[in-house]
């Protein structure tokens, strides 16, 4: 027997890889949503998730898709989150949840709280799952089984409310820890934003070789430079705006990280053997506290 | 049936991860050597040699192992080329071909060519095959299948004893590739040393960080760190040597690419979104072109 659903009507802004991973989850269990609304912008979109049957009801206008909601998720790039709340802002029923899965959360507070009207219940949530692919295809119902997702509710937040994401995430799979936006945006900086920085800007320092070595470059990609450039290959938009929406903590770690390489350059220059092996093995060391949690 | 073995005895100095495919590969097939002699350092690597019944002959003094072998592979860290060296060239038989299997290749031609006695055929090679494991135990017979292997002989080498290396690598499943030693310690710099070098400091610098945003990174390794620590869990001696046999090709990728990861920092903090946007393109153009070449 299916328990009563979690909520009477819920809309996904957005139904890209999150977005539709959250409506097929939702579908398969019977118990988060009696309704599911996928809203997205393109009309391909919009066919494709017909096509896909993945939701109850498809809408174009946010608007329109938030009306009688009493959960609305945000899963559109963190840097759409401002337009996107000035336009279903007024629209919001009282006792609404609105919550998210941006990758950065001191964003959200930024951009949706001054918008918030009374009696809507803001929740900002991070499910730490993905895969490289996007769109509404790429989704998958057991996308978020055995993952994290991070709330980090503002202080004042009602408890009811707070207990119903909880639930939503514990439904979907999700191992729930919460915690304040600035830590949060720390962790994912170096955890996640730095290393898919780097990543980026690797394959652009190997495109600029000069053409013989770029193509041997190519046919040579070993391990270390494979897996580097399955990181690279994520979503454009998505990753400027994650980019530009925790610039602090990105550039702080970008520093202390580039302080460390330049370190290590010197060590490597003056063949310091005992400073680079040292480093290699707190490398080690890391890799092993991963695999004793099981996250590796 | 077997085609004639192409060496009669082979001596393997150093047994680890690549040793040990090597012997297996060659106990697999019967058309390598007729006997593999397999020389390492420690007791411990020698018993553990004899039970995994790997070699023919085992010998811990490289002076005695290469004693009437027709080809020798040396495959302990770069680091250690120069030291063997001194032990076994008055030891080499004249018509002896010696190979290695190496990540830096400049530094062979440094360390062995002085010591090369006459009648002796040096030809470098560097199978392209790895894991993130070490030791005899770590080693499989298919390691090279459909991996690339690149040969590095100097000018005025043998042709018949670059032939019999090629077919060597070849027999162990390899594509063979030719080029000098100095584009190939560039190529090697970008593909594989830079992303190391990259992943042991990123290690570093979450180590470093605050007791408890240090403990939140271990917990929410996402992919992109994932990723990152498995090749930072390789072997310290063969990293260090790497490093420091190839210094100048990869101090040269790590400032283009500290130059690279600065522009990109200014792009975040001033918010130019097309220049970020660009370089992910890049880094999925990158990305294309590996799995168009099936190396993804």
């Amino acid at each position: 027997m299916t328990a009563e659903p979690l909520f009477q009507r819920l809309c996904l802004i957005g139904i890209g890889l999150i977005g539709s991973s959250i409506a097929r989850v939702a579908q398969e269990r019977g118990d988060i949503a009696k309704v599911v609304v996928a809203c997205a912008r393109t009309g391909a979109t919009l066919d494709r998730v017909r096509d896909l049957g993945i939701a109850d009801v498809v809408e174009s206008d946010p608007a329109e898709a938030v009306k009688g909601a009493d959960c609305v998720i945000l899963c559109v790039p963190v840097g759409a989150y401002a337009g996107v709340m000035a336009q279903i802002a007024p629209h919001l029923e009282p006792g609404c949840i609105l919550t998210d899965v941006g990758s950065t959360k001191g964003s959200v507070i930024r951009d949706l709280r001054p918008l918030l009207p009374a009696g809507v219940h803001l929740v900002p949530a991070h499910p730490m799952a993905g895969t490289e692919h996007s769109g509404p295809d790429a989704g998958f119902s057991t996308l978020f089984q055995g993952r994290y997702c991070i709330m980090t509710p503002p202080e004042g937040t009602d408890p009811a409310a707070i207990a119903k994401v909880r639930t939503l995430w514990e439904r979907a799979g999700s191992m729930i820890e919460t915690m304040d936006p600035i830590t949060h945006d720390k962790v994912v900086a170096i955890v996640s934003h730095l290393p898919h920085l780097i990543a980026f800007t690797i394959c652009g320092t190997a495109d600029d070789l000069a053409q013989e070595t770029r193509e041997a470059v190519l046919k040579f990609a070993a391990s270390g430079f494979r897996d580097f450039t399955r990181i690279a290959s994520s979503d454009v938009d998505m990753w400027r705006d994650i980019f530009l929406n925790n610039r602090e903590a990105l550039l702080e770690m970008l520093a202390r990280f580039t302080e460390d390489s330049q370190a290590m350059a010197r060590a490597v220059r003056y063949g310091e053997a005992e400073f680079i092996e040292d480093r290699i093995r707190r490398g080690r060391k890391i890799r092993g506290g991963l695999i004793e949690r099981k996250q590796a």
